[in-house]
């Protein structure tokens, strides 16, 4: 169902509580987690779904939230529908500092889904209907005792994601997440959900000597089922710690920014290992251009 | 030991007879395969060297692997060490078709290691002082009814490697390693050998809708333990074979190319869906730049 902020917040806070009793200095919540994914929806009237985005941050609603998590002393990222000043629509998550200041907001920049009404689809994938491709990319920021970088989603499943943070030396990157187990272009894939989740989070980690923070919504939203699974993992791609219900749980891990050097500074020491000169493909094109037809076809 | 060429093409040949037994269309041997993994050897005359080099191939003692090949219209994929006319050397990776004609050849991308002897370890990685980096990127090739690239050993760690043949559209990636479990500059690695392994080819296999083949040389070489668990992932990331020794061993899978539209023409049309626009730095230098030290710092 589709609660209230109010009682969002309340859910919010509790989670802050418990951080709390566990000395936790940084807390990642979801994507879209102050309204259901709306995205599932479609309106006729685009300008009928603006009652699910924050034109403020921290909001009415959300003012508890900062004020609760500054008294705590505990960071915390959120992800949310942002409509600024100037009209634009962005799938956003924001990065909190442990006195309540907004050090970083990232906006999501791989967008899934479809822009327009497939009534054929048990619910609908409207990401590219009500948010804009962010043009900022993935900038990264110092916090935390470190280099911290966010990305939403579908992000996490494409490796440039891991790579333009990586290559500004990120050591922590947080996801929010929304994951439905049906894939409706290609059911084969529902099986597959947990896996292909944890797959792309521990190779980007591995691969960039990052810790890597997914974060997600479970359970049955408005008769949806969403994967949850929310994970910890290290630098050295094992999963540290990993939600075990679909409900509002917290799972905590000591995460040694330090670690990233044993990546970093060996097998993935980037500035000796990495070959850009014969990359040129991967910015030089969006799609894909085959090679030309065999001489006997 | 330091094998005969002429025996291990004994052992290639016996390899090719298991796979016609099977009906096998494309066999693929590891990296390096005629030789030792003689970059655990240092030489002060970087010539003594030559003699783990090819200058021809086929040569005097791979004509009968070709020969037995077509004979059996069984194509192949095979690692060595090439020494080209003009004086370059590289780690080559070629792919024969079913008539015994090569057409592809690939070269290494990505060396690891060190190019100056460092007596402090327990064997050398010295393929920086053996091998050139190969200029020519990630060609693909079309054969055996698709899109086929090479890759070998450390390449497959590397993101790139997959996109850029993912952007040419590759179902067939064949890649050649051999990786000793003793990762002498962070011994906390070895544990994860086999992790990491798959862990790369199964996130490069999903993420660009390709066939992923890995094929390692296994056991104890000269003292030196290495991984082997050769394996064939389909294009949603799962490993349908997997070698079970460390012996010689065939492992066979029916690869259907066609699975890779699941990927490629679903959530990873990467014309729809990648963002070159923000991916620039991937390509656009070579190492880490961090971000500005805090302002507090």
């Amino acid at each position: 169902m589709d609660e209230s902020r109010e009682h969002v917040v309340d859910r919010l806070i509790d989670l802050l509580h418990q951080a709390a009793a566990r000395d936790v200095e940084l807390l990642v919540y979801p994507e879209l987690a102050l309204t259901t994914f709306f995205p599932r929806w479609w309106v006729e009237d685009r300008a009928d779904a603006d009652h699910w985005f924050e034109t403020q941050m921290p909001g009415q609603a959300t003012k508890r939230l900062f004020d609760e998590a500054a008294h705590l002393g505990i960071g915390f990222s959120l992800g949310y529908a942002e409509l600024t000043p100037d009209g634009h629509h962005y799938n956003t998550q924001i990065l909190v500092d442990r006195t309540g200041q907004t050090i970083g907001k990232y906006r999501k920049v791989h967008i899934p889904g479809h822009a327009d009404h497939q009534p054929w689809r048990k619910f609908q994938h409207l990401e590219r209907y009500y948010f804009e491709e962010s043009p900022d990319g993935f900038p990264v920021w110092r916090g935390f005792g470190g280099i911290v970088g966010m990305m939403i989603c579908n992000d996490r499943r494409w490796p440039e994601t891991y790579r333009v943070m990586g290559m500004q030396g990120v050591e922590l990157i947080l996801c929010g997440y929304n994951t439905p187990i049906n894939y409706a272009p290609d059911p084969s894939q529902d099986i597959l959900q947990g896996f292909h989740n944890a797959l792309v989070m521990q190779a980007g980690a591995y691969q960039n000597g990052t810790w890597v923070i997914g974060v997600a919504k479970g359970g049955n939203e408005e008769g949806v089922e969403s994967l949850a699974q929310s994970c910890i993992i290290a630098p050295s791609g094992q999963i540290v710690a990993q939600a075990l219900t679909t409900g509002d749980e917290l799972i905590t891990a000591t995460c040694d920014l330090d670690w990233c050097k044993r990546y970093k500074g060996t097998l993935f020491d980037f500035g000796t290992y990495r070959r850009p000169e014969v990359y040129g493909i991967i910015t030089g094109q969006k799609g894909v251009v085959g090679p030309p037809p065999a001489a006997d076809a």
